[in-house]
């Protein structure tokens, strides 16, 4: 069992911010991140994959597709967009960076089809990442 | 003569928008970056300042005295900030990354007394930066 | 179960010094580490807590509080420190990158209440780093 | 339990050749890095081994013996070297970043007596890393 | 006036070979960089324009450009290549990090038109790198 | 004219500290940079130098000199050693990052015959540099 890592990246805006709540508690809770008119990330994703090497080729599985599949399924849907009101699937969901993390995981799980999608992790600062790996 | 060098970072939204354009010109020139919902980046900010020693401290200047002063004079003004919304001193002013290290320039040179302001280097991304030397 | 990482840091200096042993086993074990006027790193250190995003915020635990914790704990007490001689919770202790890494999981685990810590990794440079994940 | 990890790099050419296809076979799957006349990478390699610090050193390994095992059995076989020819423990064997992560495994991994091998994680580029745990 | 840079990579074989001395001489002045068989990089290009922004993009030259101009003219010809080997415009140059830093600012310089190209800065490791600002 | 820079790193204890003054003044110039027992740094250290590449090797000079001529000029004297205490060039200057860095500029200067010395960069922490040119 190996593992492989491809690392991509988008740029993207969003505003953490909980529409059942005040303006005071989303002060409180999100301080500087709830500012109204957005703030915005360089985010460093990682995907991670797991399988056994094809003797043909001795890749898991070939980087070069798993990268179309990280850019057809969450690049084109999240880079250069606004989290909170372009992103079809993060409709509805806080864009935190543990659940933005979840959400690529299940918009790329379907598509890695020759071995195991293992690991997603999320940077959105050079100081705060996230990791999902599929646990409920 | 000698150079010290103090690294800050924020986080802003903007877009690249040119008012006087019709829609098809801006993403012609822009592309993604004139999504109308904005996205954004994290901003690495490298501040450089020259002048000589003070035989007392070693110090050009007390590199925290000069984190103060860029935490006043831009920090507080950028930092989970909309740059084309939120901030005074860009008004007016396209939000490119050679625009905005000019204007990091014009609002910190003032407030450099003891020694030189010398450089401005500003990261958009790790692929992009932009410097400015205070050259007309 | 998603999994969030504080990036942190502190500069410190050490010795690795057995005081049982001869000057001449701390130089065959310890070589130029054993130095007796002691040398120094920028430690980073990477705190990751695991848990369950809370729905109304989206974050297993606040950054901002992890790291206040992180702050009060442990920066406070070995930032710009000298970790054989003014660190009270690493008297004893041999600071080798490891034992600090431990000795930062037992100053933090009492203070996670809403989730569980799950590592703290420790960087002494680029190129050594130690692990600890709370195992026996 | 604890993990350390050092980190060391090294040089090397390489070409992605299944000598069993035609050319046309190898340039659809391996494309650019089927060039005939080889490219390269600077490779950074991560060690991890794990076990209890030993009580008098506070280490669990001497990381200056782990750094001298490693030079021994990898670097000096692969520092500077062509993998698909002048390497006698990767012959037969298709250089990609997993087999070869594999192939440092089993280099290394008869070699760390005092404690237990734990991953070795190895970096092709700056966007794409390969991790083997020992795992069949 | 203000600079903007562009970081782009690409990967390589090369050797550093003398044809005129002898295989002794080789050895004694370039180490394991002659190896015969080739060795290889990751290398990091940093392309330094400088000039005026355009005040209706904010821009000195659009990036997006300055990255098309820099594929076209010099990664299409070094990426995944041999130097010594399958690249014109390094036909009967030694590619040393300095020659090769010179010779890609030779391949651009014609092609920044609305500007000046000011600086080519080219990380062959982490540790080494030229940069070239067209002196003679 | 081409330049050329090597990367090397030194660890090292020190203490800013003025013997002038009354502890107090110490303690409001200095802050936690005074600890009486110390603190440390991995330092970063980038020395340039500028020539024309000789014809027959492509190198302004050898890097692996330049590293020899670091190694012993520089880092034998600074690497793992308390830079108040331990150094002969150091006697009575304030170890600041400015006057480190100038000191080693005089440490090297007299030792780089075939081409100049052209620039020494010294990282104290990721977040402060100082620059030297040999300029009064």
């Amino acid at each position: 069992m190996l593992y492989i890592t491809r690392k991509e990246h988008f740029n993207a805006a969003h505003r953490l911010h909980n529409p059942d709540w005040t303006h005071e508690q989303n002060e409180a809770v999100f301080g500087k991140c709830n500012n109204a008119n957005w703030h915005g990330h360089n985010y460093n994703l990682y995907v991670t994959i797991k399988g056994q090497p094809n003797p043909d080729t001795g890749f898991i599985m070939n980087v070069k597709e798993l990268s179309d599949i990280i850019n057809e399924h969450v690049l084109e849907k999240l880079d250069h967009k606004n989290l909170n009101v372009d992103v079809a699937f993060m409709k509805g969901i806080l864009p935190s960076t543990e659940n933005l993390a979840k959400a690529i995981w299940q918009q790329l799980e379907p598509h890695i089809k020759e071995c195991q999608l293992h690991a997603i992790k999320l940077y959105e600062t050079e100081a705060i990442y996230a990791e999902y790996f599929g646990e409920n």
